[in-house]
């Protein structure tokens, strides 16, 4: 009995998705094409433009597959604790070379297509600022942060200037760096007199 | 008697800056070619490419040309006013659509071109993040900032979020923002007790 059609696609998605995942990490995102992706996954070009738009679209599926499931932050009780981690991991993520690459490459795409920024931010980010903004209500609700500080800008606190020096290529990501961003951001929703 | 050669260099210099800021505002960065800057300038495509390495470094110079002159932050001794001032006029630059579609432009050409990227940071955004610095150091000279502040992350955290919201387009920018931002980096650099 041949394959139900269902089954196949799926297997031929999940080809494609392994495919742009290898040739990334081979080649980085210049060389990669549509082309060089069906070929490595056995499908033919057209399987891949019936699902999505272009190298972008694949790439940023091929990448919100391999994302660890956790979004959530750990949540010790110690918000200065968990809020290094998050800096930390954030800050080890933008020093590697290889994350790096990736992430500069998305970011190109969502600064010049309006609907793959919406993808991006809604399948990659959204998680990741959510689980920040989760941990900062707790702890607004334990009465370690401040009760009208505006949780949004708070998550814009911690992402926001990592971002500017990966951008500007300012200067180096040390452990230091990562404390003392993650000291600012403490000192800032701290309720003053704690 | 002929202009001189040097006298004749500095007009067409001019006239290519010139013509790229006038397409730049009428069409766009994607519109843009060396041939289109050429024609208007009434210049040789090679004389384009006797000064610049392409389209980017065009652009780049075009736009520093017409920056304000005055990148050092006003000082009124309010630390408070002055740094709300900074991020409203940060805030504005991003929300006005010609402005954000050139900063576009820019942060593409840097996350694809290491050169560029450089020559951005240096001309483009270091003075303008010095002369923030200038004004917290002098702030903290006053004991209106931490002795232990790292200035420089300070500065990011001025600008990161900025750019963060930018760039994610998560949220609108408005006059409040900006001035909950102020608040949150006053807080965070203000020495405890004041």
């Amino acid at each position: 009995m041949p394959p139900q059609p269902a089954r196949r696609s799926e297997r031929s998605r999940r080809a494609i998705l392994a495919a742009t995942q290898e040739l990334l990490t081979e080649s980085g995102y210049a060389g990669l094409t549509i082309e060089s992706i069906a070929a490595r996954a056995g499908v033919g070009k057209q399987t891949i433009y019936r699902w999505w738009r272009g190298k972008g679209a694949v790439v940023l599926e091929a990448i919100a597959e391999h994302l660890p499931e956790a979004t959530a932050l750990p949540d010790t009780g110690d918000l200065r604790a968990d809020l290094r981690g998050v800096v930390r991991a954030t800050v080890a993520e933008f020093a590697d070379t290889g994350a790096s690459a990736v992430t500069r490459t998305l970011t190109v795409e969502i600064l010049v297509d309006d609907e793959l920024a919406g993808e991006v931010r809604d399948r990659l980010l959204r998680p990741r600022l959510e689980g920040v903004r989760a941990r900062l209500e707790a702890a607004r609700a334990a009465g370690q942060v401040r009760a009208d500080a505006p949780l949004d800008q708070v998550v814009e606190l911690v992402f926001g200037p990592v971002y500017h020096r990966w951008l500007l290529r300012t200067s180096p990501f040390t452990e230091s760096y990562a404390d003392a961003l993650a000291k600012l951001v403490m000192t800032a929703v701290t309720p003053a007199g704690r």
